[in-house]
Formats: structure tokens, sequence, C-alpha cells
């Protein structure tokens, strides 16, 4: 059947007008005017594949600006990439777009891909166009990984460290000033927040000490429930509930405003797009060197145990918030 | 933030009791536990990927049946990877569901994935579950193929001959017989027209005969839109009218109807999802005979010219009738 997108903007003229650039004149895109692309993946690597869907409504909202929704898009796959050990090297897109995305929004989410393609090194490979009620946006990314090196999510062994990277809850205030909250705080936090929650950066350490990492994943359903997902109801985990990183800026506002928000709302929370990482002891140098090198914030927060459960450091169950399951 | 496909169905149960069977217990999956996959792709081939979004009210209506839904989704982008000389391999699935998708609409659905994975040999390798007001579903395919045989779309050279697959037409008859038409039909033809347009069938002759093809490209937008394409503004075709393949059912309907149907309105339309292919002629013999030996209906519709524009045999210029840009 025929596609056109809208009156105004055909498929032709996001194509010509404004995806082009992204492909970064790889061969195999075929300069788009191709229905397939292909890959240029080293033949050491295994290409390594992530898929996501934004939606609004859901995953960002109707009046977001267009560079929110794709660094969101860009930052859930890189982060899914990251947690499997590797860095993005192209992705496929495709755009389900209203009739209320104009050519002004469309600029404005292409620069925004553009930048980050440049940043984090990856082309456009090919996509798809159509039209729908809702704003919707699939992305599939591809990075490299040798496959002795490539992390799953839950391999693990007794007394392995357990680590988060950066801090965690930014996002999730930022959320509450944008939407519900009537939470007192200074304007200059504000916007900080504000930025946390619709400009997430992935964090890419995964693809950067994958040799040192037994498994990794990205924070997207919460502290507790991601880490319970990679004890996969084989092992536990000791948590020094003090050592999980959660900025003085935050602290200092749950204080201010008498706990009206809690740390363990915060943990629940998935959208700062950190990664739980799981190591050997004897790595623990290496690793705060690799983050010292990066300028990536990291925290020993626990260890992994026989007894399963999570637990804090004086053996008191911590409660398990509920966590939803994943498909790829 | 946090996913909840509707209230009855979570994302977990989708993923366990219906999307599991579709990995085929292959390694890459991680069995649908990871945020990613990899593909095992073998080293001496690059990897063909192909994405298509097929969305409610576009590509099918809200009562199609669930596996119409399905054959429609791995049509459109089989026959992609067959215009590129590559079978299928793996995919990835972005599922946006509405509340309306219940248990027996997904146990349809995955029952023909399953259905056609097995038949044309791939697998699921991951994907992503969200939910919508209108569904939608994007899926990224991977294929195979080496280097020196990835096809192009508008490879050719002056003298090559044009062939077309299969039959034109029957899916654009199918389509009226369902929405608008008033035609005189006998009951037995209208079903099998219709199952023509609800349950087409990828013509994958591209990956068998890639050795003898100089280009190739899935009918989407119609005979002569995708001709012009493949010609690409470097060269003419001269074309055998009577030679394009229409089926003799369909040719005696547009007559017993009084042309309310004409050719030019079956050629304009995409769904049959047929190829036409350009090669040179000293291959003709090889092509019909992979033709025979695979089943497949071949027509060789005329031939590459200097001279620009597409022609009748008489030299008469053909009306070129409009057509869509793609992008992959």
């Amino acid at each position: 059947m025929k596609k056109k997108v809208s009156d105004k903007i055909s498929e032709k003229i996001i194509i010509n007008r404004f995806l082009q650039k992204l492909n970064f004149n790889r061969l195999g895109t075929f300069n788009f005017q191709n229905d397939a692309g292909y890959l240029n993946i080293s033949k050491i690597y295994k290409t390594i594949v992530t898929t996501d869907t934004i939606s609004e409504n859901i995953d960002f909202f109707q009046n977001d600006p267009p560079e929110s929704v794709a660094q969101k898009l860009v930052c859930v796959n890189l982060s899914d990439l990251s947690a499997m050990g590797s860095a993005p090297k192209a992705y496929t897109l495709n755009l389900s777009i209203t009739p209320k995305i104009n050519s002004s929004w469309l600029k404005k989410f292409i620069n925004r891909l553009f930048f980050l393609q440049k940043k984090y090194h990856f082309y456009l490979l090919g996509g798809d166009i159509s039209k729908s009620k809702e704003l919707s946006i699939s992305a599939t990314f591809f990075g490299q990984a040798k496959l002795k090196y490539i992390l799953s999510q839950n391999k693990c062994s007794i007394g392995d460290d357990i680590w988060v990277t950066g801090n965690l809850g930014n996002s999730y205030l930022g959320y509450k000033i944008l939407r519900y909250s009537k939470l007192k705080i200074s304007k200059k936090f504000q916007d900080k927040f504000i930025i946390n929650y619709l400009y997430p950066e992935p964090c890419m350490f995964g693809s950067i000490a994958f040799k040192y990492i037994n498994s990794a994943i990205d924070i997207s359903d919460g502290f507790y429930g991601d880490l319970k997902k990679m004890l996969n109801n084989r092992f536990g985990a000791i948590i020094n509930k003090k050592n999980i990183p959660i900025s003085n800026n935050l602290k200092r506002i749950i204080i201010e405003n008498n706990f009206k928000i809690n740390i363990d709302q915060v943990l629940s929370w998935g959208d700062d797009y950190q990664l739980i990482f799981i190591a050997n002891k004897k790595f623990r140098n290496k690793i705060q060197n690799l983050g010292k090198k990066n300028n990536i914030k990291l925290s020993n927060v626990g260890s992994v145990t026989k007894t399963k459960g999570i637990f804090d450091d004086s053996m008191k169950l911590i409660k398990k918030l509920s966590s939803f399951d994943h498909f790829c």
C-alpha cells in the first residue's frame, strides 16, 4: 500500500533534506536509495544488536523538545550496547510520525542525532518512515564485540564486587519537577535536574572495561529490580546502602522537603542510564583506574553472596521492589 | 520510565508464553533475558539489514486476521532481502500494541511467525514491547551475502533483460474486493484474490539467482514506478506490455467488469511482493532454468536502452506513474 507521511512533508523530503547527512557517506547505506543496506563489521567481531521503541506519552511527552526525544532514543540503545560490552557502529531508524511533526521539529531532532552520531561514532544505515496517531520511534542499534568479551546480564561468582556508575535519581527528580511536584527546590537546581531527565547521557563504561567485567545491565527498572535480575535467583547480594551513589544535591533536597520523596522511590526509577556491573575483586584497581581515566564515577556498592536475597550490611533484608521483564 | 503493556497481558507473559519459542534456542538470543543479542553471521559474509514498520489503518486494517499481519510483516522484509540477493537469518521485533490486543490475537500472530520462521529458516533475535493507540509493528531483518553478490537497485547496462517474477495485480484485486468494490466476480475467485491480498508470499528469487542478476527491487510502488527507480535517470527501457505477467483470471475479470478497473491501476499497486530484476542477456537460460527448478514464474518483459524514458515496443512513451521514495 502507499505511504504518504503528510501533505506537507513527503518521505522523499524527509530523506533528502533531513536524513541524508546521517549516513556519513558509508558504502553499505547505498545513499538510502536501496530498500536494505549492509553492515561493515570486522570479521573478528560478532555483531551486537539491540532495539528499542520510544513512544509519545510513555517514554516522552508531546511537547518535549525534539532534541530530548533524539537523546533518549540514542541513550536507551547505547546503554544496552554498553551493558553488552560494546560501543555503537550503526543503527536503523523507524519513524512513525504524526501530522504535527513539521520541518522545524525534524530539523532539531535530526541535528541532535547528527551530534550524537559524531560524539559516539556511529552512522545511520537505513530505516523506514510511516505515519501514526502518536509519535513512535524505533531504532535498532549495532555494535561489535569479540565473542569472549560479550557481557551477559547474569554471569557472576560469590564474592564478586557489585559496582554502579554515575549517580542515581537525578533523572527521577527532573521528572518530578516537570510533572507533579510541589517540591521546594531553587530554580538553579530545578534546571539542572530537568536537564538530567530530558537529556540523559549513556554510560559507556561497559564498552571500555569489558575485559574486567563479568556481567552488566543498564538500570531501567530501578537499582534493586535490575540487581535482582542479575542475581537470577542463583545468588544474593550484600549492599552497603550508603555507598549507593546519590548526589549530595539530591540528598539535601530530600531532607529539605521532609522526605516527600524518598530514597526508595529514587532507586526504583530507571532513566539515569547508569550501569550496574559485577566484577571479580582482583580487578578492583584496574576498574577504578579505568573509571578515573575516562572520568566516569564508579561506586563499589556491595558483593555477591551465596545466600539468596538482597541484604544491607547489617544483613537486614532490603525490601525488593517490583521490576519489569525485558525482551531485548 | 516504566512500561506496562496492559493490565491483562504483561510484557513478561508476552515474552514467556508467546515469544519464547521464536528464538529457536539460538545462543545469541540469550533466551530473551538480555537487553541485547548478537548475530551469528559467518565471517565470509556481510550482514544485510532491512527494516519496515507496518501500521494499523495504513498497511493493514484493525480487523484483519493476526495471521495476515504477521504474513505482511515478514513478506515486506523478506522481499527486501531477496532484492539484495539474500535470504533471512534472524530478525528483531518491536511490538507497539493496543489494549485491544488479547491473548488470542497474540497466539495467532506468533503462530504465523513461527510457521514462517520454519518455512524461510530464520529466528527471532530479540525485540521490544510497548503500548500504543494504534497497533504498529517494526521488524529489522538480517540476511547474509558475499560482498560481490550484494545486489543494488540500479546497476544495469544497455541491452540487459528486464524480468518480473510471478503475477502482478492479484493483491490489488483482493484489496478492491475487500474494501470498495462492486465488481462482479464469482465467490471462488473473490476468495482467491482476497487470500493474495491478505497472505502475500515473498518472492525469494533474488536469494537464489544473485550470481546472474545485476540489480533487483521488490515492487512496492508499482511496476513502472519501481522500474523508473532502477533506471535511475541514467537509462531507459523498452517494455513489451503484453509480457507483463497478469493472470488470465485477472484479465478476464477486467474485461467482464467493462474495465472499471484497468491495467494501469493494477500496475501502480505494490502489494504482490514480486521482484523486477535486470540481468545480462547471456544469463537468460540460466535464469529460466533456475525459475523452473524453483517453481517461480519468470517473465522477460523488456530491455534496458540508452534513450531515457520507458517505452512500449512500438516506442510509444508509456505514461510514467507517480512513485514514492524509499529509505531502507
